[in-house]
């Protein structure tokens, strides 16, 4: 099947002389779970995890993708001809670095299509003779695209960015999804869509900025108080939006404009175009020219033809039509030199335009006050129901009293305790619930049919969270549900340890994830164990699970933000120990940053848990117990069972405190 | 007395028509301890300290300096009319800042001296109008240049950079000194000074760079495998240097020129050039002038007119230089238009020179196994030294047998037995005896005359270190001298804890300091205090007792070297306590980065320490010890009793016994 959808491709490839097509597992929007719609790189490789890139030659295929999938890939691709590539392996090349090998390899000389130099490596391309990479301009970001202009320097590479790969190949492709949006109201926001534009202009003003253009939904969702359903597990609606000084615009689709939305923006000055017209909006020069404010050339503000967007994010796509836009406004006014002077900068480049963090990401990460009191009775509640879920599994796995169970039914029973809280909108990803060796895949998603039975021994991984109007939670805990090893014991400990160094850290103003990453890893690493992923992800407000600028990562690669550690941000602490073949531990609990003492040494931070579940007193081995974690782990049980005790059926309340007993 | 310094300096500013005059700590070289003859900043200041940057202004003037440094400096500075500013402490202005807002505010209407646009900003530069900045552009390096050009962008300042202050007002200024050198033999170095040269010459091809040009004199000795004592407490002579591909040139004082020098640079062929001739030998053109193989423009290998420097450590009068030669290499191309032609890069900017951090920066740092086995041996010796000065102070201070004793005493006590070793050259560094609330100041220095007696009670701080030819060390252990409070057991212990977790922390290769720097400083932290230093530096090898590229640090500021730990380097572990007008506590262990293993997992890296001191159990208070922490340290006490007793005399052993026994 796969082989039969790539020599589709292969076709339109020949047609078009494409010698590579590349296709990452991206949307419009940079997203990071993409709709159904958009899921090319999964319909032409088969590999269904949630990162990848998939490159396509005529002869061969790649796919590239990170350590949490390397088993679930090897097992999908066999069979496809696709080849996989281990990123960060070592010998292993990039995406990039592959493909300038490919293309300097290309046999170019013995094509017949005549093709014509799109790139600035002018002088090495010759009719015929340019080898060509294609990939959908919408799917492909700014930095992706000057990576590939860098490291293919010299070769003169020809890029076509308009091909949609699956179009006329993909026949049953679902379609694009497009429901009803919703207003989300300041008793969840905490601050109205117009004081978030006030903050976002003044930062605009700073840099001199008068434009600003963004295509990623959570972004836009949290900047004009908007969501949807868009895409599964991520409460957005297809978007674009364009804020200048003195115009608000969102680009939705006909059928996210509900009476509510409609009357809302209304209220709000906000201005609604059509989705698909975000590209010739962009692309009208009026757009930048001042208006006749700024005719003296002086105390006009920020620059209209000055962009500020995030080359990491943004479409190759819409950029180019900001260029062209631009590119047009300075043709006419070279035409009109008579005329009145348009005070603009048509030709601005990396130099002139803002390519910085959206202030709109650092606004979003560091979350208010209300926002804040929601999230902690949201997780309150979010804990209550995995707790009931843990006393679930320990009646009828433990105990035997239901047998036949399955990975999946136990994801159905958590995500079914989860839909009872009152403002449920959403599961906020695909649970995980992984028994066994299957958790030794970071990410492994049990499907009906071909997944495992649990059984009164070993170890069960459940990662899960929803979506609520109170906010986005995540949470992983493992648990034994019979007899474990002294193996499973160690490595769940080593990890409790970690998770709990972190989650009691204190630190100074001024640290970003990278300086605590070690705090959860350190444990492990004592005994030369690591976990190939970040220990730690920002979460949005009833948006993306994964969210940024702040992180907890020990090794940075080039262009990843780092970003300070500030109060009111959350982050997870999730540290484990993966056993290809034998089993997977992760635990898992979100952290608020708080204020810890200000004196004359600095203003201290620590974290405070949000998650409120305990950790399996089981699989704790207090043989690597640390006295400190062991008042830790203390600490945070006791707290567990008085926030969640009262929250949870009186039968199930002597099970928590037996959980939560101090060790 | 120094009020009429600085009224010199005025009257010599106001002939020149420059409004402020900075003065860093600086030599020609970008040294951190700088010799007697280049102290134009102390002259000036009355501060002694370190590190500090003085600005001086008609009216007023500024000594900037840091944390360790607040105590001492406002002592020193007191009636001198010159204000202290607390660098990183809130609200308190960069010297660049303050500077911009001083220049901004410059009087200039009122001046007579006609002056003229020196600096990119000619729009805002009218004659008779420039506020001008003065200092001595071998003593600022170019890194240094560029932030003022940026902060002072729009300024319109003019730099006037070819004066030396102290010139004409300094009476009794010290010579410049001239000692003689020596060769450091491949018995001590481990790799001759061609194949250094040679691998200096690989990484220049890459980057296409055909010059290169140091004045950092450790680099340079370093690079050619010679010592000298031009620098107190470095072991280093008076040096530039300039390699090319295919000459090697050092740039050295007649006197350092021995016959041996001369017959090594003979055998190695290593050009020997007067040192004040280096200006001059930058600006002549034939030295970015390819030879005949240059000719027909291909593989002619690196272009001889683009210079690999460090912005942060070449000076802006090197640069000037070269600048100036390879203009005048282009003038004379112009001219010659008809002849041959010249291969090379004359308009060399920061866009076409390579600035990255030097090649033998990264080379020196990562020492080779004969240097390594030189160091352990070396630390042994010094550690013996170190463990017989702390049992001359228990019997002699502790037991009360002699009184009277000051820090003087002490300090010339420990110098005099590490002047004892057999290799001894010198010592690191001047050594720190700080006692009671003097040690709150992080590099005190006691005077005769003006220093602290030595009672039976609280603690001694010893910071000290020395120069061997098999290595260079620096160790610091902080005593109780009789009854001490629980306080300070408290703060004593913390601190061991951190320096344990350090010296015991497992990471992978990947790793730089700042991942690792929390492990020492998270005790503290707990407790909500901070020491305002880095935990760690690199140490050199008969050579700089503070040097890069690798450290270890929590907090990066921009500019500042990141470097990973790599196998061979070797790193301070110094968190410590100070408490103003108290205490001070410090403890300093060297450790050397070591492979520990190699599995799926990666690479795993650990330390080992060189420094072999116990600790001083009456200091230790097991409440605060962790038990990992007391069982890292039993092992180093047993390591340091194993190691270190068959060094020292017989009576000597049963107290380093009782010393290093498990706790």
């Amino acid at each position: 099947m796969i082989r039969s959808r790539l020599s589709g491709l292969r076709s339109k490839m020949a047609g078009l002389g494409i010698d590579y097509f590349l296709i990452p597992t991206a949307d419009y929007h940079n997203s990071e779970y993409v709709a159904p719609y958009f899921r090319t790189r999964e319909f032409f490789s088969g590999f269904t995890g949630s990162n990848g890139t998939l490159v396509v030659g005529m002869e061969e295929a790649g796919l590239w993708t990170d350590g949490r999938y390397f088993i679930q890939a090897e097992k999908e691709l066999a069979g496809t001809g696709v080849d996989l590539y281990r990123e960060l392996e070592e010998g292993v090349p990039t995406v990039d670095a592959w493909l300038a090998d490919r293309l300097a390899k290309a046999d170019v000389g013995t094509k017949t299509v005549t093709r014509q130099a799109e790139t600035a490596d002018a002088q090495a391309v010759k009719e015929g003779h340019a080898p060509t990479l294609g990939f959908d301009g919408r799917c492909v970001n700014v930095s992706q695209m000057r990576k590939f202009r860098k490291e293919f320097a010299g070769l003169g590479v020809r890029f076509v960015t308009d091909v949609d790969p699956a179009e006329g190949i993909w026949q049953d492709r679902p379609a694009r999804p497009a429901a009803p949006a919703f207003v989300l109201k300041e008793e969840f926001a905490g601050e109205s869509a117009v004081s978030k534009t006030a903050r976002l202009r003044e930062k605009m003003a700073e840099e001199g900025a008068g434009l600003y253009v963004e295509n990623r939904l959570d972004s836009l969702m949290w900047l004009f108080n908007l969501r949807g359903h868009d895409v599964e597990c991520t409460p957005v609606a297809l978007s674009f939006g364009v804020v200048t000084m003195d115009r608000r615009i969102l680009f939705l689709q006909e059928e996210a404009v509900t009476d509510e939305v409609r009357a809302y923006a209304g209220e709000t000055g906000l201005e609604l175009l059509p989705y698909d017209t975000i590209y010739s909006f962009l692309e009208d020069p009026s757009l930048y020219r001042t208006g006749r404010s700024g005719r003296d050339g002086e105390a006009n503000g920020p620059d209209p033809g000055r962009i500020w967007f995030q080359p990491g994010s943004l479409s190759v796509r819409l950029l180019d039509a900001v260029q062209k836009g631009r590119d047009e406004a300075l043709r006419q006014e070279k035409k009109d030199a008579a005329g009145e002077a348009l005070v603009c900068s048509r030709q601005g480049g990396p130099g002139r335009d803002v390519e910085k963090r959206s202030p709109v990401e650092d606004f979003k990460a560091v979350k208010n006050e209300v926002e804040l009191g929601n999230i902690r009775s949201c997780y309150r509640d979010d804990s209550a129901a995995v707790c009931r879920f843990l006393y679930w599994l320990s009646q009828h796995v433990k105990k035997g009293t239901v047998t036949d169970l399955t990975e999946m039914d136990a994801a159905q029973k958590m995500d079914s305790l989860r839909a009872q809280i009152h403002d449920y909108v959403d599961l906020s990803f695909e649970t995980i619930s992984a028994y066994g060796s299957n958790a030794a895949m970071m990410h492994y998603t049990a499907k009906e049919g071909a997944c495992a039975r649990l059984k009164p021994e070993g170890m069960l991984l459940v990662d899960c969270g929803g979506q609520y109007l109170r906010g986005t939670t995540d949470v992983t805990r493992t648990m034994a549900l019979g007899p474990v090893t002294d193996d499973m014991r160690r490595h769940y400990t080593l990890t409790a340890v970690g998770n709990l160094q972190l989650l009691d850290a204190v630190f100074l103003y001024g640290c970003s994830g990278r300086n605590v990453d070690i705090l959860a890893r350190e444990p492990l690493w004592q005994t030369f164990v690591d976990y190939k992923c970040g220990t730690g992800h920002g979460i949005g407000y009833l948006l993306s699970v994964h969210e940024g600028p702040q992180n907890i990562r020990w090794r940075f690669t080039e262009g990843m933000a780092e970003a300070v550690l500030e109060p009111g941000m959350i982050v997870s602490d999730e540290p484990g120990v993966y056993i290809e073949g034998q089993y997977g531990i992760r635990i898992e609990t979100i952290l608020e940053v708080t204020e810890a003492a200000r004196n004359g040494d600095g203003r201290f931070l620590r974290f405070a848990p949000l998650t409120l579940v305990p950790l399996d007193p089981a699989l704790i081995d207090p043989a690597y117990l640390t006295p400190r974690t062991r008042e830790v782990l203390n600490r945070y049980h006791a707290r567990v069972y008085e926030e969640i005790a009262p929250l949870i059926p009186e039968e199930e309340r002597s099970w928590l405190r037996e959980q939560t007993r101090p060790l």
